[in-house]
């Protein structure tokens, strides 16, 4: 008998609405939303309610296509102005992830290659394009997680970070696809994952998504990385991406570039799953790639509590870079890649 | 004008009582507690209300001294089973930080060369032993303060990691008294500190005593340690230690570990301040240290939140071994020292 793993809509066309499970009630509760404005969604995106490169963009198009669906104008040029509004206004909820950008620009494109159609029939095939970026994922996951299951050996014990998983995509995930795609063939041994703080979407995401799915799995601080890495036979790492340069410097999230380090030190391979679109054609490499920073009390507040003292500095980068050099193999739709990217 | 730091008596003898800041308070409040049993001392070290290997080393001796002086026994072999039943009550406390052996053994040593003494003579001489420890403590923090300011350049930027500060020893700490001395001298720009998952010690204790002494102190996460040796211009880290083997293998907060492999990965120094009586001289390497694993809670429920789902496994171990080629230099009362040790 093979393992079959449990999956979760992350993000979906309901009715007209943009639903969501909102990412920030796990593991409590499995909540869902529905996004009827772009300024709800534009709030979701930026509260991390939904996360995940894949699935900011996703939910950056279903976004731009809801705009256009509520739209009554039945002037072309206020139309476009609408669509087009909703397009720059999305691309201003979070700087690093490139998908966000990729997928909003796909669906501008659409709207102009469309110039001449009738509104009505531009409404439709923009929410068509809008499910077709979805669908498009849900497929490029499972390519992704067939050729990253090659790469585990029987009895593996894998190291993860943050969350890559059906949570972070349309479903299935890129770093967790591989693992769950593993799983499902019997491969998988054991699965590490560091809580990553700040947010806590190893511990709230990773850990839910494993579990759900049968695979077993033990939580550490990121602070433990170093000694799992040390001590408990981890065969190689994996995580996924929020933008890859053309020399295949990778901005993931914050503690990624500490765990590929980590890696190195140990002879371990390390390896970044992620859809081709997570690939930055336009910049050479990580150093042209905006790295978002957010609150302190992302960090100082914590569970209603401070837990540091008032009138010191804090510094919270969301994202890091790590460089090429670091990262073994790039797992993608299109197989197993090294980089420079064309 | 030189800088002026601000220091806590965290450990002391309070008539007969021994008194302590209960650390789990900080940095909300700075909250004495008395403890005036064996039993509430050991569950306060146990709780790390008291920890820091330094200062569980002088309340452990303080311990001792308690129950010496609380006994009102006349006969002097059960005097000698009472303060001995304390020194091996005491030692189950925790088992990685050598001060707490060294420093029972010491009061233990003292009892066995007062064996001829009369009884109430060696009750106050024990408590002599004790508040010896801690003055020696407190001289040895400056030393190594005074010797590690050598090491610190003008305008200096340091990384830390947990607390070895004044509230981990007697006053004025180790790594921290190298920050204090190299402050007062004029020659730190700004520090940078992990928040140190899993009890935050670097967010709650380390930033609040680096502000109320004046010192610019940054918290990141633990995960941004590989961006802050990366960018922000560090010329070392320094860190405590738990117990240090003959050959310099180094037991220090998990974590630790991450911190120096990110170090030797960027060139940059990475120093452990310690008093000499953190060398075991018993053990050839860091495979004999034992490593303490706490309880899974201490990461999954936090501010009375669960942050994890249940039924997942959790290893929470609470530190980890630096090997000694990953160590530039040690800091000791005796000088910068290099292994091995004798």
């Amino acid at each position: 008998m093979t393992n079959q793993a449990v999956y979760y809509q992350t993000v979906s066309w309901n009715n007209g609405k943009v639903r969501l499970i909102d990412q920030t009630f796990l593991p409590a509760k499995l909540v869902y939303i529905d996004c009827d404005t772009v300024e709800s969604l534009w709030e979701a995106i930026r509260s991390l309610r939904v996360r995940g490169a894949p699935a900011i963009g996703i939910a950056a198009a279903l976004g731009v296509a809801m705009t256009a669906v509520q739209s009554v104008t039945t002037e072309r040029e206020a139309f476009h102005q609408e669509v087009l509004g909703a397009v720059e206004y999305l691309r201003t909820a979070r700087p690093t992830a490139v998908n966000l950008f990729w997928a909003t620009e796909k669906m501008k494109k659409k709207l102009q290659a469309l110039a001449k159609e009738p509104i009505g029939e531009v409404r439709q095939k923009l929410l068509q394009e809008a499910q077709e970026i979805l669908e498009e994922d849900r497929r490029t996951c499972r390519k992704i997680a067939e050729f990253g299951a090659r790469l585990v050996p029987p009895g593996a014990r894998i190291m993860t970070h943050c969350n890559a998983g059906g949570l972070a995509t349309a479903e299935y995930g890129t770093a967790l696809g591989i693992i769950f795609r593993a799983h499902e063939l019997g491969k998988v041994k054991e699965v590490f994952v560091g809580e990553t703080r700040p947010l806590l979407q190893g511990a709230r995401l990773t850990s839910w998504e494993l579990k759900q799915a049968g695979v077993a799995v033990t939580l550490v601080c990121d602070t433990m990385a170093g000694s799992v890495l040390k001590q408990k036979g981890i065969d190689f790492v994996v995580v996924g991406a929020d933008r890859i340069a053309v020399n295949g410097d990778t901005a993931n999230k914050i503690g990624t570039y500490n765990l590929a380090v980590l890696a190195q030190y140990h002879k371990i391979p390390f390896y970044v799953a992620a859809p081709w679109s997570t690939i930055d054609l336009s910049i050479a490499d990580g150093t042209q790639i905006p790295i978002e920073e957010r609150a302190p009390k992302e960090i100082t507040l914590w569970g209603g509590k401070q837990w540091a003292p008032d009138g010191i500095g804090v510094w919270n980068p969301a994202f890091d870079v790590t460089p090429a050099e670091l990262i073994t193999a790039f797992v993608t739709e299109k197989g197993i890649l090294r980089p420079p990217f064309k």
